[in-house]
């Protein structure tokens, strides 16, 4: 089995849980892939830097400048220092963009209706399936950033839940791959405020009483949506935890069984 | 022959020089590898951002901040841009820091008699000579950032220099090697101001006599010892030239032989 995790960025953004997470992790047998966001360090960075933040309908556009420093401090800063404390672990990681080997390549989104600057999104059937594989053969463990390109020399912003999913469906076409959401939370939670209130499967027809009871948050929902389209397309399995809990059975398993 | 190529700050600063270069690059025989430095871009955020460099002795106090910057800068965003340009031109590159892979591991230079911070010295003997090869044999492109690490879970500030010359000296066990330092002069130049002053050959005679006249210039004396040093370790060819010239005969090579 394949383990493709992603940590978010209130993980990141703290070292008492990203160092033992990082420790976790690296006892998980290969093949796994690490796929991380940024943290806080890129809108503290662009505040430092008299950068304006442009948002449409709450998200934000990615120009030039946003684009240089989301690659500084995703690529450079965050993706090595991940990677430098996994080797010192024992876990022979490499870190990864997608324009590395043309790993994960993009497409900008189209400027119309609304134009978000230098985004990417990603295709998993042009995922480099067989470099991954040569990867794993060799016991490295990818660690991917969210930053991708277009093939036509310019870097891409990307969401990095989606190029872990793309990922899983990409290498679920050669093996078996679970896909693992790490966060600061238990699970999908029915009581925000209590982390024991996580439930432990959500099938399709669970999912849709919980959107209609309106028990799950609104932030979830992109990210259930995206679990559910992952096993659609052959993911074995989606769970949805804690960061402590990375090699734990405690969390949400979302599946498409009964 | 294996070309091992590194790229000076300057050259990285002036987009004019450096997208022509990496054209040129791109149409270089593999296996091939591009060593870079960094630019004015360390200097120019660390001031934006107010941190003070320190200087001892004319060389840079790498502290805490400035290693986040470097790390930021050349394995972020100087790294991933290189390698997106080279994707552009067909030329299958992956961007690397030391740490990746565990490919070059460095040691911290010790702090006595001068602590110079987290300033990592290379080991060509500790470099993964057979993680390199296997990526020549799927016709990658390893692009090097002077970023490395101490496998302690440390990222280190490197030379490129000695990145370059290091890496030289580990792949001549097992493949011919040309080094190429390139920059923004034709070569060793006995007269500073003019371009066409380049010299052809120096051998260690006629390096002692130009050293004697004070013909060579104290930064290029570093870079000559480097050169003599990889040669005297079984790198074939040595070569400082314009990175405008990195595949025309124009430039200075340096020799053993007479």
């Amino acid at each position: 089995m394949l383990n493709i995790i992603k940590i978010g960025g209130n993980i990141i953004d703290n070292e008492a849980e990203l160092t033992p997470f990082l420790k976790d992790f690296a006892t998980i047998s290969n093949p796994k892939i690490l796929v991380h966001g940024g943290g806080k360090l890129t809108t503290r960075l662009a505040d430092k830097l008299g950068i304006q933040t442009t948002m449409i309908d709450g998200r934000r556009v990615t120009d030039a400048d946003t684009l240089q420093i989301a690659t500084m401090v995703y690529a450079g800063w965050i993706n090595k220092s991940i990677v430098a404390q996994l080797q010192s672990v024992k876990c022979n990681a490499i870190g990864l963009s997608g324009a590395d080997a043309n790993l994960v390549p993009a497409v900008r989104r189209p400027a119309e209706p609304i134009d978000f600057g230098f985004v990417g999104d990603i295709q998993s059937h042009r995922i480099s399936v067989k470099m991954l594989k040569d990867m794993f053969e060799r016991s490295l463990t990818p660690v991917f950033c969210s930053i991708t390109h277009d093939g036509k020399g310019s870097l891409l912003n990307s969401n990095a839940d989606s190029i872990a999913s793309a990922l899983a469906v990409a290498m679920a076409g050669i093996v078996p791959v679970r896909l693992v959401f790490c966060f600061e939370k238990n699970g999908v939670l029915t009581d925000v405020d209590n982390d024991d209130s996580y439930i432990r499967y959500i099938n399709p027809e669970k999912y849709q009483i919980l959107k209609e009871e309106g028990v799950i948050s609104q932030g979830m929902i992109p990210k259930l949506d995206n679990a559910f389209n992952a096993l659609r397309m052959g993911v074995k399995e989606v769970q949805i935890k804690h960061a402590k809990n990375v090699t734990k059975g405690i969390g949400t398993v979302i599946t498409l069984d009964d």
